[in-house]
């Protein structure tokens, strides 16, 4: 089921970036000097050809890093992936009709053929995507949606998570269970993308750039709708839909031509491998094209496209209640914390039981596949007339809808309602799998049967005008797809990828009708299927603005900012901001020039503070305070002075209070405790664990207020945040830290041989200190909102440039903060909306023993701060040190 | 021609909306009132009755305040006036036939009338759209992309230029001249939307809101799309990718909701006037459905694609050439100005004499209309065979093509060469009109001939696998106006439109190659015809990033900046005011702490500060001055002394030096003192035009300097921007001056008796005051960049917020300024990029006598104030009595 994403992901996807990166420019310089040696080497040979040679290497190389060699890359790769897939899953369920056919002499055999053959694959699909990489399981979609909102999920694109994804995905949609390939296709293009950026690095410069690499992304999300449904336009569209709030149109054309040219590739495979004469759509309709509906039809479409709509939103209810209840019942959520496989295993064995075709699967349709049922769905001939199943012959799969007893109207409705809680609950299964589909066969269902009893009502179509055209349930089923999966993603373009599918557009106007309305009610009702499973997974979000909402454009941000903004000011002195470092919990705080005069002066990270804190009261400073001390001994006793020099430059440097930082390779904040990467979900989690760096410090009763802030940093640091300034690169902030080390090293001859009440009484001392904020990285141009703004244009800023937060100043004056909470807060009309509070059944699984919210960190912060008061022994810890241990 | 955007428009602009916001406003109030009057006069009889009706109509009210009844009238409304346009140029096309048919004894009198039917017809249409609203003429689409950026150019959106635009765009496509009709629809839909969203501000509050206009026109483009085309996916992709930098995913569904509901009700006119059976395509095609296109053809294809967009490149080349040629030719220039009709009709002349059927029209098809080559052009039956033109029957208009002497491939290639250039020419008429349509006819054309050509190379089609499929030309007919359309316009959403248009998507694949090779070479070429426009009539404009251009992402802001920032200090005196403002000519200053920390508290408009300058110099306060002088001579006289308390408040309010300003309806900039609106442009312009305020102010001598500051604004002032802080609106900054006013009124009792010499000594005096810039409009949080902010993402803050300049700061300390200009040229390489100086030829018209550059304005300003201070003259002056008289 869903996993939730913590804090320790981010901190470790931080540093596995930093290190790819840092060991990506290791390798490029390295080559770059084999190169020249060799250049040089050779120079007495035939030295003009060598230079031309890597003259054209070079031009080769720069080539490569153009845009279109990558989008053609990708595309081309992506449509073999596709196509692979394909592939692999006919064969699976070949397999399965194969030994399902051959034990037709006994039923019970055949039974535990047709019902062993799934839960084995779904088991090694969820036991096998557990072990290497728990972030395959489900869509893949909402943590598209957000990344390129600009929240760096970085492990989710790694090579691992491709690897399961994709033989995952094979498995799962092989068992035959009504599960979906397009969320998974997103994911897995994007995780191309990702790894074909980073090898392309190898040779330019230029596949290191954030804004650029969120750019390929958008592209790739295209890719992989287009891919998977042979549907260009579409899948941009689609991917666009319910991956972007703000789209730039700059970016269109890199998912359109990306997009058409995998959907090509991925149609002539299928060309080549003679599957196909030439290129057509994948689900390819035969309606007739001079009178492909009438006109009085429409209110029939309409009535599909309403129903849809309130389809759509019970579906989405229905997949979160089922999560719901799953997790809340305490004795299931232990039992199946125990045995993890357990869960997916009894949902393919309900499922496929329900389904064995002998049994309630032939009231059902229970023998065809996803894609046959499709196939048969669309088919241009009417099934029903007057409200008996007519017996023309039922050609190629369409014999399986038909039943000796039972009405094809019974049949159809009893394949919707089935398939409608099978898919829901299927989907909840922790495999790689989407809801696309399903849904969408779904609709297909739903259209069909509305079509077939519009085809016995009117046997003779409904023109009056003397020409007979008989209705065509086909399009109906067309109708019904595109609305039924528009309303649970709420997308309008599933008309475009329905017209791509069948190569027909003559139904567009039914279509667009039915999509707009079904989108139109389930909007109204529930949250897309994609934002529910952002919700359940507590991915950072920013919700819609609701349409027809007016008073959104009435609320100002004075109406929801917190005024009681923890702030520091230039001149503070080590205590403030030991203050305000335990008691706020942001992740940035604000600068201003005097608590009097609140000027708004920049925003510092926490970690930048607490970095300076450690460097004040850390055991270097110390050592030097010790040091320093033994010399002015060491001059009372010899009478030797000359250690004004190193007073003056101190002096200098407090001077430079206010240096520019803007550099990327500014100070180096000493990191919070990285804690471990998350352990295989397979393994038993160990109760607590803690990170082992602390006790393997020098002194183990030492700087336990430092300890303290450093260990119980709050939950949303280990988000980083793509905002508007540049962030630094993580090898340029550990740099400093390695400086701090040698500095201990060269102090190590001196002896710290202070007492614990010195040392409290010495750090008493320096925390009275000003600060001295030169060096420190602060962000200069935090984004500013003025009172007056509309919540709207807050709504739009936020979501066009990915913020965070934002200080509301009036005249340079800070007087409050907006954050992305109250953003939400303001618009949903509170916090505790439905499905905003779940959490994913599983997900304890992972978590367990770490878990707590950041306001209870702050409050447990207090009473360690409290005690640590009444003892007095604070002692200093150097996490720098540590930091680079664990590295 | 192209009209240029010049300053007094957008004066004129801000004035009208502000009269019409405020009349509008009395209006509902009074309404209101009359409602309650009512309630109580009948409350003797059934006032429960009443009460309910009221209440009723309240509902009803906020009801249709919601955004889709707005959309469905929107619709509804765009659909009935594309109908009826089309309707009125069909009766005009057949007109025309009629006559031409009608006078077929007599070759010269059937020529007089086949040349003087299109030559009335598009002079009356330049006539009337000069006379009536010049901002009609052209496509509108350069326009909308101006407004959708966040430039207000309101004039372009009133109900006289909704009539010129339908009438003179019916009469100029009546004309049958090769022109579009889908440039003009985007804006008449917005036009629609202008004057709806003003016309449903009567019932509620929210259509006053920006940003919710913004988001209405943006659908709106799209409507004027979709009812054109009848094709709604098409439509908003369209619209989106012409006219949008950034879209908002938020606001798709209303484009959708809208289009949709406009080309259902477009398609469904035309079955109610029983052109239709039921809802069909507009171009229906009938290619073969199995077998659309063979594998092998996929090269013919790519050549139409890349063909296309050297055609489309040369097309937008062509089209600028010409409006560059006749600008250029002096000689021409005049004459044309003298005789404004003579350019309409002169082209006419040429296109119809040369489309004349008997003559050369006979081998270019030049009998039929656009839609007529159309549907000829996009049907499926081969034309030729082995290069002889084929003797099967031709039915409908397809014999048009069937030359006796003359095979078909030289019938088509005179039809592209001819009607390429014909367009390019008739484009720049000055009427209404687009050249979406044009393009189309000759994409589709080119695309036949090379369709024709294929079929008579391989007459037994390419697939070798035993069946035969012969080439179908009407396919690559579909995709040559893709690919040519996409090319002009630099869109991808072309290839929707065609499959809208022809109701089949079977060739989507070659259709989606050939749009983005033809995308390809376009755009690496020349700028799209739209944003070539765009530099032509000089609007504000943002260049796109160019694909593959790595370079951008490593250019920062500080390579790019202006380091020389204009500034006020905070403690500064009204002399440096002065300075600044007449050495500077941005828009707005920056307002820092001091000289020395430089800390950035946000930005004044220069209006601002030029109010607060022609308040310290202005004459109430010298009045005042002489007031209290006479006071004081008094006192001194009779010893009577109770002035102290006026001083006091004074200080006072010297001492409030900082409030916080960020309420709309603070103070009042005493605006440049405004310029006439145009007068239409057909009249003679008057040479030099001077505002006729200036000598009616009381005393003619007075005020020297202020006048010569606020009469020689910079241009750059009449382009009001929608930053991202609300700007304010223009009845409450009209109300302080009236304060002004009354307080001259107040004062007229004291007689002006100073001296010249005493007033210059009073000014003198009073420049060396501090400025207070309390009550002063101060923008609090002007947008900010940090040095290493790369030119690519500044690129996207501005195209996303719609910038026009932002602060470069450094830990608040301002360091530099970009604006639009340098970000411009950055793009760009240079400013002189071709077309950049392009300047329309009959826009001298309008603005003769009154166009300067700000450069040479900043100059003139120099001498006047040297003049003036050689003079020694400086007298007072109060723009705001003259501006209350001017309204």
């Amino acid at each position: 089921m869903y996993g939730r994403y913590t804090q320790e992901l981010g901190v470790y996807a931080k540093e596995e970036a930093a290190r790819l990166r840092e060991s990506g420019q290791r390798r490029s310089v390295s080559e770059r000097s084999r190169a020249l040696d060799l250049l040089e080497y050779d120079k007495g040979r035939c030295a003009k050809c060598r230079i031309y040679t890597v003259r054209c290497q070079k031009f080769l190389i720069s080539r490569v890093g153009e845009d279109w060699i990558f989008l053609i890359l990708l595309g081309l790769f992506m449509a073999l992936v596709s196509w692979a897939v394909d592939f692999c899953i006919a064969i699976c369920l070949q397999a399965q009709k194969w030994m399902y056919g051959g034990l037709d002499s006994n039923v019970f055999l055949q039974y535990l053929a047709w019902v062993t053959y799934p839960v084995v694959l779904i088991t090694f699909s969820a036991g096998f995507t557990q072990i290497l990489a728990p972030q395959a399981v489900g869509s893949g979609i909402p943590e598209m949606k957000t990344i390129l909102r600009g929240v760096v999920l970085k492990e989710y694109l790694t090579f691992k998570t491709f690897v399961a994804k994709v033989i995952g995905l094979t498995c799962a949609l092989g068992s035959g269970m009504p599960l979906g390939k397009e969320g998974p296709f997103v994911h897995i293009a994007s995780l191309c993308a990702a790894l074909l950026s980073k090898f392309m690095s190898l040779f330019g410069g230029i596949y290191e750039n954030e804004s650029r690499n969120i750019e390929m992304l958008a592209a790739a999300c295209a890719v992989g709708v287009g891919c998977c449904f042979a549907a260009p336009i579409g899948g941009v569209l689609f991917s666009i839909e319910v991956t972007s709030t703000f789209f730039a149109v700059r970016n269109y054309w890199r998912g359109f031509f990306a997009a058409t040219f995998s959907a090509f590739i991925f149609r002539v495979l299928a060309v080549w491998n003679r599957d196909e004469e030439t290129i057509t759509a994948l689900f390819k309709t035969r309606f007739r094209l001079d009178f492909p509906f009438d006109l009085q039809e429409l209110p029939a479409f309409a009535v599909i496209g309403i129903a849809s709509g309130f389809g759509g939103a019970l579906f989405v209810y229905l997949n979160r209640l089922i999560v719901q209840f799953i997790r809340k019942q305490k004795a299931i959520n232990r039992f199946l914390m125990k045995k993890r496989l357990l869960y997916p295993a009894l949902v393919t064995l309900l499922v496929s039981t329900l389904t064995f075709p002998p049994g309630f699967g032939q009231f059902m349709a229970g023998k065809l596949t996803q894609k046959e049922s499709l196939v048969t769905l669309l088919d241009n001939r009417t099934w029903a007339k007057q409200g008996i199943a007519e017996e023309f012959d039922y050609i190629g799969h369409s014999d399986a809808w038909k039943h000796p007893q039972v009405n094809v109207f019974v049949t159809l409705v009893l394949f919707i309602v089935m398939k409608f809680w099978m898919s829901a609950l299927a989907t909840t299964i922790p495999v790689p799998c989407g809801a696309f589909m399903p849904v969408f066969v779904i609709g297909a269902a739903f259209g069909r049967l509305v079509g077939e009893s519009m085809a016995a009502w009117f046997p003779d179509g409904i023109n009056t005008d003397g020409t007979i055209y008989p209705i065509v349930p086909g399009g109906y089923a067309v109708v019904g797809a595109a609305a039924l999966s528009g309303a649970v993603t709420h997308t309008v373009s599933t008309a475009v990828i329905v017209f791509e599918l069948t190569g027909q557009i003559s139904h567009i106007l039914p279509v667009m009708i039915a999509v707009i309305l079904a989108n139109a009610v389930a909007q109204s009702l529930q949250p897309s299927l994609y934002d529910s499973i952002i919700r359940i997974k507590k991915l950072p979000y920013l919700p819609e603005l609701g349409w027809g909402h007016h008073e959104k454009y009435n609320i100002r941000v004075e109406d929801i900012m917190v005024r009681d903004v923890r702030y520091i000011t230039l001149n503070c002195c080590y205590r403030d901001l030991h203050n305000v470092l335990l008691t706020g919990h942001l992740k940035t705080l604000a600068l201003v020039e005097s608590a009097e005069s609140m000027i708004l002066l920049g925003s510092i990270e926490r970690a930048q503070l607490q970095a300076l804190l450690s460097l004040q009261l850390g055991r270097p400073r110390r050592l030097e305070y010790i040091r320093e001390r033994a010399l002015e001994e060491k001059k009372r006793l010899s009478v030797v002075s000359n250690v004004g020099s190193e007073d003056g430059s101190h002096r200098a440097s407090q001077e430079v209070r206010f240096q520019i930082s803007t550099e990327e390779s500014s100070f180096s904040p000493a990191r919070p405790v990285p804690q471990k990467p998350l352990k295989p979900a397979l393994k038993r989690p160990s109760v607590v664990e803690r990170p082992p760096e602390i006790p393997t410090s020098p002194q183990d009763n030492s700087g336990i207020a430092l300890k303290n802030l450093f260990c119980a940093s709050p939950d949303t640091e280990g988000l980083e945040k793509n905002n508007n300034v540049e962030s630094p690169t993580s090898p340029e902030l550990r740099r400093p830290s390695k400086r701090v080390r040698i500095s201990v090293v060269d102090d190590v001859d001196v002896e710290d041989d202070m007492t614990i009440r010195e040392i409290a009484e010495w750090e008493e001392q320096q925390l009275d200190e000003q600060v001295n904020f030169s060096n420190c990285k602060i962000d200069p141009a935090p984004f500013q909102l003025v009172e007056r703004t509309s919540l709207h244009k807050t709504h739009t800023i936020f979501s066009l440039l990915g913020l965070d937060h934002a200080y509301v100043t009036s005249i340079g004056r800070l007087i409050g903060v907006v954050s992305l909470k109250e953003l939400r807060k303001a618009i949903e009309g509170s916090v505790t909306v439905k499905g905003v509070k779940v959490r994913p059944p599983l997900a304890s699984f992972r978590d367990s023993g770490t878990t707590s919210s950041s306001e209870n960190e702050a409050t447990e912060l207090h009473k360690l701060w409290d005690r640590h008061k009444s003892l007095s022994l604070p002692r200093d810890h150097t996490p720098s040190e540590s930091d680079e241990k664990s590295q």
